[in-house]
C-alpha cells in the first residue's frame, strides 16, 4: 500500500528551494516533447535541454512543453531558470510527495494534481505527481513517468477539434486537468464494482478474505480522497481567482471542472459510509454465526449430557440396585430418556432455538 | 442496489461539450410535448425536431416543452442550438449521473435534480435524472423516461387553477421542482414505515433479515441525501440570485421550497441516526442472545458434568470398592447427587442467571 | 413512537398555497378566544368567524386572539383572508408537520415552533405544532388543541403584572414563545431523571429492558433536537431582524430566550453524549458477564472431564487390567483425581479465573 | 454526579425577570464584603443590605464588592436596584444553572462562569456558579457559597504586588476571572492522573471497575467541556467588545486569558479521545481475555471427549468383544489413548491455541 | 507517555505575568550563543549575561541569540527587561506547557512552537517546547535543551549559502521555524512506518501486543495533533499578518512552510483513519478467531458427546438387555456409531463449518 508519507531528505543546511527528488528512483533520461499552436497552425516534435532556451524565446502561438519525468534535478533548475519559475516552484516540481494545491505567482499560475490508477486485483491505489504551469503564451506539464493521460488532449490539438486550438494556453491548461479528473471517473467506477462484489459477499460468506477486502477498499478510499480533496479547493480558487492569466470563458469551464471534483468527491464520502456500514454488518454478521454455533453446541451438550447422566447411573456397580433385576428395567430407561430428549427439545422450540 | 458512479465513456479525444448518454439502454423514440399559454389562453400539443424551430420563434406567451428521453443525444444537440444552450448544458442532460446544481448562464437558468421512487418490496431507491431550462419566455424540461410526476402541473395548467396561469416561466419552474420535491415526502413517509416495522423486530427476532433490512435502509438513506443535498443547495442559489429570470414573488415561493427541502433533509439526517442506534441495539440484543444461551449450557453442563462425574466412579470395576458392596450405597450416592445439583441451582440462582 | 414524516397529501393539481391539515383526525369545533388589552384597559372574550371581521379592524390597544385547533381549514383560509396573510402561511399554519421557522412578511411575522411534552410512563414525546403571527397592533396564536400552555401569560395580562400590559405586540410574542419554551426545561428535567435512572441500572442489572430504555431515551432525544433546533436560529433571526415589528427593548428579552435555547440544545447534546456513553459501557457489561459465565463452564468443563475419563478408564471390561485387583487401586485413583482437580484449580487461580 | 438540568420552578404567571434560586437550599446569611482601592490607598470591610446604598454612592477609588451566596432573592433584587442592573441580570446571578456567558449592558458588562472542583476519590466535580459584574467605578462577584477562591486577588490587592491597585475595575474583572480559570487546570491534571492510572489497568486486569472507572471520567469531561466551553466564547467577546468599559492594556490580558481556555479546551478534547481510545482497547481486551477462555475450553474438551468416548466404548458389556479377552487390549488402548492426545495438541500447536 | 497537563504552580497571590518553570527539573546551566550577521560579514560568540545588554545595543546587521533552556526565570526576567518583553511573553517563554501561538506586540513578534521527536522503541513521542521572538533587528530562540534542530540554519549562515544571510530577521525566523517543521516529516515517516507494521500483524497474529501497539500509535497521533494543529494557524495568522516585520518575499516563503504543515496535518488525520480502521478489523478479526475456536468445540462435542452416550448405553448392567448377548450386538452398535458420525460430520459440511 502506498506510503503515508515519504522522508524529505535534504543535506543539512541546505536552503529552501533546494530541489530533491523523492519519488522512487528511475534512471531512465528524462523524455521532452512540445507542442506549438496557433488556431491555424500547429508544429509538435522533442527538445533536448540545450535547445530549451531557443524553444521559449518564439513567441509565435502557444507553447505546450510535456516533460515526462521529474528526477533530473538539474534539468530542473536548468528549466526553472529558463522560465523565470520561483526556486520553491521548482522543489515542488520535483517533490512527488506534494500535495494538489494552487499558487499566483503573477507572471505565471503553479498547480499540482495527482493522476491515480486503481489496480482492481491488488485492491491498491497508484498515484503519480502532476505539475502544471500556466504563464502567458505557455503550459509547461511534468509526469513521474511516461504516460498516455494527455493524449486525447494531443491528439484534439492535431485534429483541430473542438475550440482547443482557437483558445489560450488557460484552456489548454482546463483540458489537462481534465483529462487528470477523467481518471477519477474511472477509478471510483472500479471502486463502486468492488464495493458492490464485496456486498454481496459480506452476509453470506464472512471470514477473513472479506474483512481484508472491506479494509483495502476503505484504505483506498481515504488515499483517493486525500488525492482529490485538496485539487477540488485548488480548482476553486482557480476559477475564482482574479488573475488575468485565466479567460472568461475558460472560467465557465473550470466551474463544469469544479463541479466534476465534487461530484467524485461526493461519491468517494459516500462510498466511504456505504464500506463503514459493511464493517457494521460483517461484525453483526460474525456475531450471528457465533449464536448459530452456540446454539447447536448448547442443544446437543444440553440433551446428551443428563442423557449421559442417566446411563451412567445404571452403569453403576452397586450390589443392591433392584431396578437391574427387573425386567421392565431396561425398556422403562429408554422411554424416560426419550420422553425427557422430547421435553427439552420442546423447550428449544419455544426458545425459538430450533 | 443503485450504483455509486456510471463511467462517462468519451472517445479519446473528445473536447469538453461532447454530448454523450450514460443512462439504461433505450430505443423508444423520445417524446416532445409543449404547451403554449397566457393568462387567458392556452395551447398544447406534440411536436417533432423540425418543428421546433418554429416553435421557439413563436412570441407570445410562455412555451413549456417536456421532452420525456434524453438518450437521443442528436436530437438534444439540435435543440442546444435552437435554444443557444452552451455546450456544457447539453452535455450534463444527457448525462444522467449529473449531480443536481443549478447553473446562471445570464440568458437562461440551468437546474437539474433526481426524481425518486422507493421501491418498497426491496427496499431500493430508484432516481431519474430530471433537467429544466429557465429562459425569459420559455421552459424546457427533460425527463430520462415517460412519467407522470409534472402531471399535476399540467392540470393546473389547464384549469387555469392557482396563479400558474398569470405567472411567468419563473413560477412554472418553481411548480415543476415543487412537483419533484413532492416525491420526497412519499419517499420519507414510505421509508419512516419501514424503520418503523424494523424497530419493532429489532429487539424481539433479531437474525439476519433484519440485519439486512437495516443495512438495505442505511443506505438508501444514503443514496437519498446524496440525491437531495446538493439541490437545497442549488435552490437557496436560485432564491439567492440576483438574476431577473426570477421576479420577487417567485422568491418567496423558492423560499417556501427550499423550506421543505431543509425538512427533508432534517428527516434523512434524523432517520440515519435512528438506524444507527438500532444497529447498536440490534448488536446489544445479539450479544444478550448468546448470553442466554451460553447460560443454558452453563447451567445445564455445571449440573449434570459433576453427576457424571460420580456415577462414573461408581461404574469402575475395581475389586475392592467397600460402597459397592452396602445397601445404602445406591440410594446414598442418589440423595449424595440430589444434594450437589440444589447446591449449583441455588449459586446459579444467587448469581441470576436462573 | 412520533412518525418521522407525516405525508402530504394534496389532491392532484393543487397550488401551493392549499391548505391541508395533516395530523390527527379531529372533530370538536376550533375554539377561537381574544384578548385586547392597553396599558390601563383589558378586555376578553370569545368569538366566531363571523365577529373575526369587527374584531380585526377595532384599532384601539393590541389584540391578542387565541385558535385552539387548525384542522378547520375553511376557517383558517377565512382568517388568512381578514388578516391579509400569504397563502404559503395558512398552508403552514394547517401543516402540523411543519418544522419551526421565522419568516418576515414585512407587514407581520410568522413564527412557527413545537411545544413538547415528555410522558415519563412510556419514555415518549408528544409535539404540538404552534403557530404565531404578530402585527402592527395584534398577536395571533394557533395551538394544534386546547390547551394551557399560554395559560401564565393570560393571567399575567389579567393581573396587569410585570411589563407586558405596557408593551406592544412584540414583548406578547416574546412572552408567549417564552412559555413554551418553559415546557422544554420540564422535558429535559424528565429525560435528565430517565438518564439517570437508567445509569444506575446499566452496570448492574443489564438486559434487554436496560437496552430498550437506552435506546427510546435516544430515540426521544433526537426528536426533542429536532424540534428545538430551528427554533434556536428562528429566534437569532427574530432577535437581529430589522423589522421595525420588533422594538429594542424587547430585542434584550429575545436574547435572553435565545440563550435560553442554547442552553436546551447544549443539555440535549450532553444528553445523547452520555447515553452514547451508556450504551458503549452496556455493550462492555455485557461482554463481562459472558466472560463470567464462560469461566464458569471452563472451570466446571475443565476440571470434570479429565475425571470423568479417568474413571471412564476403569470402568473399562478388559480382563486382563491389573490396577483393578490390587487393593489400593481405588484409594489410589481416588487420591490421584484429587491432586488432579487441585493441579487444574491452581492453575485457574494463577490465571485470575478463580 | 451533577444533575444536567435543574428545574426553573416559577410560580404561574410570573413574568421574565422573577428571581427565583434553583440551587441546593441554604439557611446561612449572605456575607457581602467590599474593598475600595486607589493606587495609594486601600480600604475593606463587611457590609449589610442597609449600607449598600452609601457603599455605591462614594465615587473614589474603584468599589469591590463580593456576595458569597445567591439564595436570597430579595437582597439580590434591593442590590439590583440600587446598582441599576437589568430584571434580567438578577435572575441569571440566581440561576445557579445558567451557563456561561458575557452580555453587555452598556452602562456594565455581566459575565458568568463556572467555578470548578474535581473530586478524585469519587471521580466527581463539582462546578459552582458565579456573576460577575464590571462598571465605571465598581466590580461586583457573586459566589454560591463561601470559598478562598478569590483570596489570591484579595491578598494581591492588599499587598500592591503586580500593577492590580493601579488598573481599573477592567484589568480586576480580569483578575478575577483569571483565579477561576486557574482552578481549571488543577481539575485537569487531577482528571490527568486518572486516565494514567486507568490506563495502566485497562489491558492487565480488565473488569467491571475499571469500566466504571472510564465511563465516569468520560462523563465528568463531559460536563467540564460544558462548564468551560461557553466561557471561552464570552472571553472572546469580552476582548473583542468595542465597550469602552475595558481598556486597551487590559485586552492584552484577556487575550492571554482567552489563550488559557483554549488550551483548557484543547486538553479536554484531547482526553475525551485517549478515554473514547480507552473504551476501545478495554472492548477489545475483554475479546481478548474469551478468547482464551474459549481456547482452554476447547483443548480440555477436544482432548479428552473423544478419549471419554473410546473408554466407554470398552466399557460396555457385550458378551461378544473380542478385544476384551485380549491381554494386549488393555495397553493396546492406552497407547492407542496417548497417540490420539498427542494428535489433537499437535493440532493445536499448529493453530497456534498453546 | 506525555503528560496531558502539567500544573501551572503559581504562589498565592503572584499576579500574571509571574514566570514560573514547570518542566522536568534541570541543574545545568544555561547556555547563550549568538551570531551578527550582514549580508557580507559574520562574528559568533557564547555570552553570559551581563554582556547581554551591550550585545543588544549594538545595531548593525541582524543580531541571532540563541538560549538553550528556559528554567532559570531570573535570566529570562532580566532578558525580558533588555529587550523590552512584554512580562506574559516571558511567562510564556517559561510555561514549557504552551500551546503554539503567534502574538503581534507591535515593535516584536512572539512565535511558541513544539519540536517533537519520536522514538520507535517505546512508540512514544517527547515534545519540546520552542520560543522565538523577532525584533527590528534581532530574533531570540529559546530552548528547553541543548539540541542540534538549529544546526543546519546556523550552517547556511556560516557558509552563506542560500538567500538567508542578505534577508532581515523575518526570514531568519522562517528559516528556524522550517527547522523544526522538517522533523516533524520525520515524525511522520516513523509513525508511517510502525503503522504498516502493525497493519502487517493485525489480521494474521492478533493478541494484546498488537492491541497496546495500536493503542500507543493512535494516543502519539493524538498528542503530535496537538502539537501541530495551532502553529498551523498561527504561521496562518503570520502569513496574513500586517505586521511590517515580516517583509513580502518572505510571506511567499511562509506560504509554502504553511503548505508544508497543512500536509503534515493532512497526514496526521490520514494516519489517525487508518488507525481507527485497523482497530475495527483487530476487533473482527478476534471475533473470527472465536467463531473458528467455537466451531472446533462444537464439531468436537456434537459428535462424541451422542457417541458416548451410546456406548453409555450398553455399558448398563440391566439383567435383561437382549442386544448384549447377541454376537452382531457390538459390530452393529460400531457400524451405527460410524454412520450416525458420518450424518454429523455431512451436516456441519453443508453448514461449511469444515
Amino acid at each position: 500500500m502506498a506510503k503515508l508519507s515519504r522522508r524529505r531528505v535534504k543535506p543539512a543546511g541546505s536552503s529552501p528551494g533546494t530541489v530533491v527528488y523523492v519519488g522512487t528512483h528511475r534512471d531512465a533520461p528524462v523524455k521532452m516533447s512540445w507542442v506549438r499552436y496557433t488556431p491555424t497552425d500547429l508544429k509538435a516534435g522533442v527538445v533536448v535541454e540545450k535547445q530549451l532556451k531557443s524553444l521559449h524565446n518564439e513567441s509565435e502561438g502557444v507553447l505546450w512543453l510535456n516533460i515526462d519525468g521529474v528526477h533530473d534535478t538539474e534539468l530542473l533548475t536548468a528549466l526553472g531558470q529558463i522560465f523565470s519559475l520561483h526556486p520553491l516552484v521548482v522543489e515542488d516540481i520535483a517533490n512527488t510527495a506534494q500535495r494538489p494545491k494552487l499558487e499566483d505567482f503573477g507572471e505565471y499560475l503553479f498547480v499540482t494534481l495527482k493522476m491515480v490508477v486503481y489496480e482492481q486485483a491488488s485492491l491498491s491505489l497508484k498515484s503519480e505527481h502532476v505539475s502544471l504551469i500556466v504563464g502567458r503564451n505557455y503550459v509547461l506539464s511534468f509526469l513521474e513517468d511516461e504516460g498516455d493521460v494527455f493524449e486525447p488532449v494531443r491528439a484534439r490539438l492535431k485534429h483541430g477539434r473542438g475550440q482547443i486550438r482557437g483558445s489560450g494556453p488557460d484552456y489548454l491548461l482546463y483540458a489537462l486537468i481534465d483529462a487528470a479528473v477523467d481518471k477519477y471517473f474511472e477509478v471510483l467506477e472500479d471502486v463502486g464494482e468492488d464495493i458492490e462484489r464485496i456486498e454481496h459477499s459480506v452476509v453470506d460468506h464472512g471470514g477473513d478474505v472479506v474483512l481484508r477486502d472491506i479494509y483495502a477498499t476503505k484504505r483506498q478510499l481515504i488515499s483517493f480522497r486525500r488525492s482529490v480533496w485538496p485539487l477540488r479547493e485548488a480548482i476553486h480558487a482557480l476559477q475564482r481567482d482574479d488573475s488575468d492569466l485565466i479567460k472568461t470563458p475558460t472560467r465557465l469551464f473550470l466551474r463544469d471542472l469544479y463541479d466534476h471534483l465534487v461530484h467524485v468527491m461526493d461519491t468517494v464520502e459516500t462510498s466511504r459510509d456505504i464500506v463503514s456500514g459493511m464493517l457494521d454488518v460483517y461484525l453483526s454478521s460474525t456475531n450471528n454465526k457465533m449464536n448459530e454455533i452456540m446454539k447447536v453446541l448448547t442443544i446437543m451438550s444440553s440433551i446428551f449430557i443428563p442423557l449421559t447422566f442417566i446411563v451412567g447411573v445404571y452403569g453403576m456397580n452397586f450390589e443392591h440396585m433392584p431396578e437391574l433385576k427387573s425386567p421392565w428395567g431396561y425398556p422403562g430407561v429408554l422411554i424416560g430418556m426419550i420422553v425427557l430428549a422430547g421435553i427439552l427439545l420442546a423447550w428449544f422450540k419455544k426458545k425459538r432455538w430450533i
